[in-house]
């Protein structure tokens, strides 16, 4: 299929995690606190994100590979290898991460959250609420 | 910020869903079966889904538009405008769908799942498991 999209990220990621050897295999295994800085050009789209609320970040994992279909999940050989759409290998075809946050601060674009295992400088694509029970959409 | 990520779909939504205008608000409201066609090129990407396995797809809402930054939530003139990024309104800066769906059926590269409400012709841009408690991963 030749057709592709543009994703164009609307923040990054600030964090103490410099490098993917550094960063939890997943937000709620032990990630720091970190910060998401926005473009002012989505300062309408965020405007009703508040401190409480529980997030889904969209990341796109720059530093991943895009080549790879099958990995040991979690890079422990001893796991069989397994196509990559049965794993959370940031190393897939389009390598964009979900990540569960709850928002802890907000300053301006600035927007402080508990649990992301992003490392810093990853572009943020997209913010979604988690969807509570039908009667309450 | 200039820089831009090209995302290549991994398959298309084959569903009697045609336009956005019959497509459900979210996929546990009423959504009807779908085909995923993936690619053959993700063969391998594939291989492990089983039936069963409930998924989260990633698609790209190709018939949203970007430029919206507010809306009315669920299109309801009644509810106050908010920010896309509180909201799961399909126009946003980045229109990627999450769509949480069980598997029903593989045959070769087809895929039957439960409950999604992307419309015909959709791109997918992946598949993730969801995730289960720490100790299960």
């Amino acid at each position: 299929m030749d057709d592709t999209f543009a994703v164009r990220p609307v923040g990054r990621v600030r964090s103490p995690l410099a490098d993917r050897d550094a960063a939890p295999r997943q937000g709620d295994e032990g990630a720091p606190e970190a910060w998401v800085v926005f473009e002012p050009d989505v300062t309408e789209a965020m405007r009703d994100l508040a401190v409480g609320d529980e997030v889904i970040l969209l990341t796109w994992l720059d530093r991943a590979s895009r080549e790879v279909l099958v990995v040991h999940p979690r890079s422990d050989l001893r796991n069989p290898p397994t196509g990559v759409f049965s794993t959370r290998s940031p190393d897939r075809p389009n390598p964009i991460g979900l990540h569960t946050v709850e928002i802890l601060e907000i300053a301006a674009l600035e927007v402080r959250v508990r649990n992301l295992e992003a490392i810093d400088g990853t572009p943020v694509l997209d913010v979604k609420p988690v969807l509570g029970p039908i009667a309450e959409r």
